[in-house]
């Protein structure tokens, strides 16, 4: 499917969401750190939250005020290692890509950095701020809050977002560990991919409100039920998923000085708006050499993937060096927009008066 | 079960415990940090990891000769955040206190402190560390990997151990949130549990060398297969479970400077007994007054017992105040000890040379 869909040139598509995030008010700056967080998603491949969400979800929100985007974002230190940002309720990737920055010079002296951020609102992927680590190498970690979406097992009430934690680690010659996974059993996206394409769901990703599984996701009402913690079902561990995502809320939401998304109070037009993250960042030298840690990296990959595999199954496959793959293709030959997105990026460009030129 | 089980008391298995290991040749002060570490897992209710390991596990790696049971750890610091320890293959229990107090001074200092631990041994339950943040008002976090149990996905040999995460986070009036999870989708111990009382296991948990699933423990080949990451399947985000498992793994062996269960070349003998750890303590008040951190916990915590839930479930079970029932119930009235635990401590005695007063 992918091979049949236009292709568009990196460079090209984060000129042209800058530029509609500068139409929509958002300063040349942070249009500039939106659209290259936008636009490296959509070239890891993770396309649920890239580009396709530029007019509906954070261009809708900035034009009906949810947004600001002038903000004055503070940060708060009480600690050489650690730091407090109010996001002042700006867009997510100018908060977060300050607030990572903020971790990583704080590693830079002292070998960790945490910050929490309020106040923010939603981020993209979380890929791309753990990701920021590498270059200083650091070991990144990011995780957000957000609208309740998933229950708490034994309950059917959505009382957690999907909580996302990414963590990125740097390696040698081969691409970096990269994770970005929400810690519900699957992302909250692959349902509506599922409804788009009109395919059922596997059990153990949704319930209704009576505790029940559901497969067809046409079936799911909007008046409870929701998504399950990773796990899934107590025999499989869905505590563990459950665990981790409460770990993720109060990191990003209490050590912030915010709330959890369960204590949230979210008037319903801001629903999917407001956000809290963490950030962290581990400097890799003010524990072992550089060197010898990434070259340990590599032998593990490699030795991971040159594992023996069962029957169907070509290669073992490493979070990171799997998506650099990705990235490597899409540089090369340009981003595969879906039609639907194109015209929905036409339509962008009319309604704020810019020339489309994609 | 339990009800029907001997009651023995806290303090005198603390005691008789501590005396074994003086008998066994660790020095007075290690011997109470083990005895103390192991009783406070059965407390807790983690059976698996506390005095039933006693002799067998621990006692019998000390009198092989596995176990330098007057090590000199060394502490190594190249910032004032971090450290990596060096166990000098000690008792893990003693290497784990010493690395995860090392971390928390750091983050009295700085906010935050990280301490990865190399040439350490099995360090039991991986709760233990990360509470002991909680009287400082600060976040614990501890890992620890070990001899490889665990599949990647795709392959059906093992190559990562448990790779348990355990995250303690303070509340106020209500008991702290504590969570210990291996990061495959069953802990080792409750297979073992399987194989005693004949019980079948439920797919998702084990599978053999072929790939394909285990339901009957019995049926488990020595030679291939293994336990599956959290998420067990494709579907329910095994990736996950395996990115979480590599995360734990990277931070306890590459961060202390030795290297991931995968390249570990562990001697036959030698099973299970050598492992690396890390260790993180975040200071609360270093991001926002602990009062306030405290009142939301409890605040969070009270709303998600509060949540209506599925029929056939009465409240939803949180980590943390969930054991901390237990704790309460048996400090009262005594740890019940299986009878088996019970012939094994005796004969432990009797090889000792001790009495046993249990």
């Amino acid at each position: 499917m992918s091979e049949e869909r236009p292709r568009v040139d990196t460079g090209k598509l984060t000129r042209f969401s800058t530029e509609a995030l500068e139409k929509l008010g958002v300063p040349k700056e942070d249009a500039e750190i939106t659209a290259r967080i936008l636009v490296a998603c959509d070239l890891r491949g993770v396309e649920s939250h890239g580009v396709a969400h530029l007019r509906m979800f954070y261009g809708n929100r900035i034009r009906r005020g949810l947004i600001n985007v002038t903000p004055k974002p503070q940060v708060f230190s009480r600690a050489p290692s650690t730091a407090v940002m109010d996001g002042d309720n700006g867009l997510g990737f100018v908060v977060g890509y300050h607030a990572m920055n903020e971790a990583i010079s704080r590693a830079k002296e002292t070998g960790a950095g945490f910050v929490a951020a309020r106040n923010s609102t939603h981020y993209g992927a979380s890929a791309y701020y753990a990701m920021m680590a590498l270059e200083h190498d650091m070991i990144g970690f990011t995780g957000t809050n957000n609208i309740p979406i998933v229950v708490a097992p034994g309950s059917s009430v959505p009382a957690l977002s999907s909580n996302p934690l990414a963590v990125a680690i740097p390696a040698g010659e081969r691409p970096p560990f990269v994770i970005d996974m929400a810690t519900s059993a699957c992302a909250g996206g692959k349902i509506e991919i599922a409804l788009r394409t009109g395919n059922g769901i596997p059990e153990g990703w949704v319930i209704d409100r009576e505790g029940n599984p559901i497969t067809d996701p046409t079936k799911r009402s909007g008046a409870g039920g929701g998504l399950l913690p990773l796990g899934s079902t107590p025999a499989l561990g869905v505590y563990k998923g459950f665990g981790l995502s409460m770990i993720i809320d109060i990191l990003s939401g209490l050590l912030s000085g915010s709330v959890t998304s369960l204590l949230k109070e979210t008037p319903p037009e801001a629903r999917g708006n407001y956000s809290d993250h963490f950030f962290g960042a581990l400097r890799i030298d003010s524990f072992v050499p550089v060197a010898d840690f990434k070259k340990t990296m590599d032998t593990y990959i490699n030795a991971l993937e040159a594992l023996p595999t069962v029957p169907g199954v070509e290669r073992v496959t490493v979070p990171g060096p799997f998506e650099a793959e990705i990235v490597k293709e899409r540089q090369a030959n340009g981003i595969p927009l879906d039609p639907k997105v194109i015209d929905d990026l036409k339509l962008l460009a009319e309604e704020l008066g810019m020339e489309y030129n994609l």
